[in-house]
């Protein structure tokens, strides 16, 4: 291809990769399994970001920051957390670089030994409820409701771009509350915000379900996730949300006066969506062309190219692309003109690798028409516009690519959602056609975890509508617990 | 007192930290030198990042997000910057922690040593140009307006809440340019821009000028400064500027094809400002009562306190409140409403500390007037204000006290802003009055050393409209050079 972008057919992996660099989303960063969000990636990321932050705010969330580092003790402090997140985390031991005997490079001050190591945060439970802890006196103080954006590392061996990498982004919510029932109320109102952002911004269908006890998050009673398919089929956990019941507050000592005046340990909820998110957008709308951005959250809504023979034309045709250049932004439409000295053809496919909804073309004759001419990203189409309609043709259009690649890839999910009758069609599936399979499970970690075993699919989530009523677990034969999805993740 | 601050005249160091915890700002971190951003703080923090943030995007900048992790090996490749910035910071040696053979603590596995150890970025130069020397091939790839938002780390042995903690928030931004004078054009318009953001909105008056060699950012050809008062008489060095000329593409190889087909070494920029402005927020207008925050950037600007008798009386106010609170809302004004069971002078002093701009008492009475009270923080001013013409009152107010707390600090520098006649009054003045001094420097190292070893005062800037014509070094009695500020500085 000219853009220089592997197939998808050919190698998805490599497709991924290749559209993420092109694009300009990111590059690699010099220390391994690190990622450079660029320009183009960040504002897809803010976009993102904007749009969770004003809901989680609306919902009566507020924003707070809490340190990188925590001191390696509190990792000790929840037992089922510590085996989960204590594994693979960058320790920092010293606090001082010295320069080389012969002053021409720098090494690790061994004099500057740290008493105890710091651990840079991979998730923030123990440090946000040794806080917590000073905070929280009364059912007075509750509920708090604290969500923060940061940085967040975890050591990782096979990093992939956005979907994996040492260091991420994300938001991490990080709730207390009275009872039970509160917080397993707030669990699932995240869910629900979850689920909106990802099918109302990202235009990425999800399913919303339970995670089995093996899948669920270390320190967690329940843990919640939305799931989504990828173009090759696979899942992508995009975003969890967890019911944490008292352990956090018994693992720091977190109890307050309730209304009866009796002490009771604080009850918990922690969840949050990262960057993962943009490598679950690149995945669920890309094509081989490169990126297709949903309109809502895309960088660029409209990208105006002038098509144009002389420099006396381009005059020309400059003052008209001004004038609908105000216009577009005064309705708050985020567009940009390619006014570089490329070809219209090589414009065209820059753009389109970049995934902007709509390419607007304007020559001399367009304009004697009083016209411009609109062509989608999501299909090929394209369509003449008049002028004094402009605005409003953008704006609809938006809507129809916004709506239609949400249909495309819910309708792309559900007819790559199979349900088998036997384990033999089971695994035929999961390693021929792939997809998700929604199946009976007899509930035990012994299926679970001979199918993850034999097939690498696991269970992606017991969907909310699950119905076990009359199935068989597919794997055992025995009556099924739960109708449950599987899939091959990421 | 009352709200348990430590007034200014007794230890204007107690008051700071007093009025940064009781009023809910920020909380110390439990490993030594960190800092949480509580969400009051945060919110501050917030509406200073989205002022500043519109005005880099308004002059043609982008956000990016660069690695947290530095390999060692970077911070030997520019000298100086070395030097400055490799000294005190975080070291991760280790990606793996295990639990111990008692199973009840967590130890580092020497197993994990990493080959290179990786440096938590103290700031970011050397990575982002370990980058641009991917990106920038020609002069068709310059300028290159970067800005960043991030935390990064600086091991501190003496901290002290947003002045100077071991990790703290701020943004950098990384300009890459062909020519010196574009560079200078830039660092200059990024001064322009802190300055603004430091008056306009911080209402923090401030000196802008030029720092000495001595004091001028490690591996930076130039670095010029904001600098403010604060309440102590003490300056704040609120933000810096710097023209790294080609200091860091000659350190990491970046060069360009230039117009004239010439390969060229880039010219650089880099800014920052950090959370350190809310300190500054604090020590500017804050009294012994608590914060005085600009209405510009206050999370909440109008606080409503209903003020009622009887249940009853409170369900006929409240009525009241909610349409104010509508009304104010619509028009956007940040307000609140202090519903709690606490009693008036309670919430008045509550809010007072927490500097709200502007307080709305309502009661029975005044509502039989079709009227409130609107109190105002920053001066002991009541009035009465007519229903029908409150948000427009408000908003007036709003201004109002905006400009009067930037007026009364610009009163307050300039009247402890002094010029001396010898050195003697000079350390008079320096130890006893203290303020900003303006007075002759001869130019040289070692007068600038003798002085601060001396008096403690630091040359804070050569002020833009410094003018050493007649002056005499108030140290060596030497030709003046240069006129200057000097000052003892956080």
């Amino acid at each position: 291809m000219s853009k220089g972008i592997t197939s998808q057919k050919e190698n998805y992996a490599t497709w991924y990769t290749d559209v993420i660099i092109k694009s300009g989303l990111a590059d690699y960063g010099p220390v391994k399994g690190t990622m450079v969000i660029k320009p183009y990636g960040y504002e897809l990321w803010e976009n993102i970001k904007l749009a969770l932050d004003q809901m989680l705010k609306d919902s009566g969330h507020v924003n707070a920051y809490f340190p990188l580092f925590i001191p390696k003790s509190f990792f000790a402090s929840e037992a089922k957390h510590v085996e989960g997140f204590a594994k693979e985390c960058a320790v920092v031991t010293h606090h001082r670089l010295c320069t080389t005997n012969d002053g021409k490079s720098v090494e690790v001050d061994p004099e500057s030994k740290l008493e105890e190591e710091v651990i840079v945060r991979p998730t923030s439970e123990t440090v946000i409820w040794s806080m917590y802890k000073k905070w929280i006196q009364s059912y007075r103080d509750l509920p708090l409701l604290i969500n923060q954006w940061a940085n967040v590392v975890r050591w990782e061996m096979r990093t992939r771009l956005f979907l994996r990498t040492t260091e991420f982004l994300w938001q991490e919510g990080h709730t207390a509350h009275e009872t039970d029932e509160e917080a397993e109320k707030e669990t699932l109102k995240i869910l629900d915000i979850y689920q909106k952002l990802s099918e109302d911004h990202l235009a990425m269908p999800v399913l919303t379900g339970i995670k089995t006890d093996s899948e669920k998050f270390a320190g967690a009673e329940k843990t919640y996730s939305i799931e989504a398919m990828m173009g090759d089929k696979r899942a992508l956990q995009a975003g969890t949300s967890h019911n944490l019941g008292q352990n956090f507050a018994k693992a720091f000592g977190v109890t307050f006066q309730d209304r009866e005046n009796k002490e009771e340990h604080v009850y918990a909820t922690s969840w949050g969506v990262s960057t993962r998110l943009v490598g679950g957008v690149v995945m669920v709308h890309g094509d081989d062309n490169g990126l297709v951005l949903p309109p809502k959250i895309a960088p660029i809504q409209v990208i105006v190219i002038p098509i144009a023979k002389t420099d006396e034309d381009k005059k020309t045709i400059m003052n008209h692309v001004d004038n609908i250049v105000s216009q577009c932004l005064e309705k708050g439409i985020r567009v940009k003109v390619d006014n570089s000295n490329n070809s219209p053809g090589f414009k065209f496919n820059e753009w389109e690798l970049k995934g902007v909804p709509i390419r607007l073309e304007i020559g001399l004759r367009d304009i004697s028409k009083q016209e411009v001419i609109l062509a989608r990203r999501d299909i090929e189409e394209k369509q003449s516009v008049k002028l004094n309609k402009l605005v409003k043709s953008i704006h609809n259009l938006l809507d129809e690519i916004q709506n239609n690649i949400l249909l495309k890839a819910t309708n792309f999910r559900d007819k790559n959602t199979f349900r088998v009758n036997s384990y033999k069609e089971f695994k035929n599936t999961i390693s021929n056609t792939g997809g998700f399979i929604r199946c009976g499970w007899d509930g035990t970690i012994e299926t679970e975890t001979a199918i993850k075993n034999e097939t690498k699919a696991t269970i992606r989530c017991i969907p909310f509508n699950s119905n076990p009523k009359d199935l068989k677990c597919i794997y055992s034969g025995e009556d099924a617990i739960h109708e449950v999805i599987f899939a091959k993740a990421y």
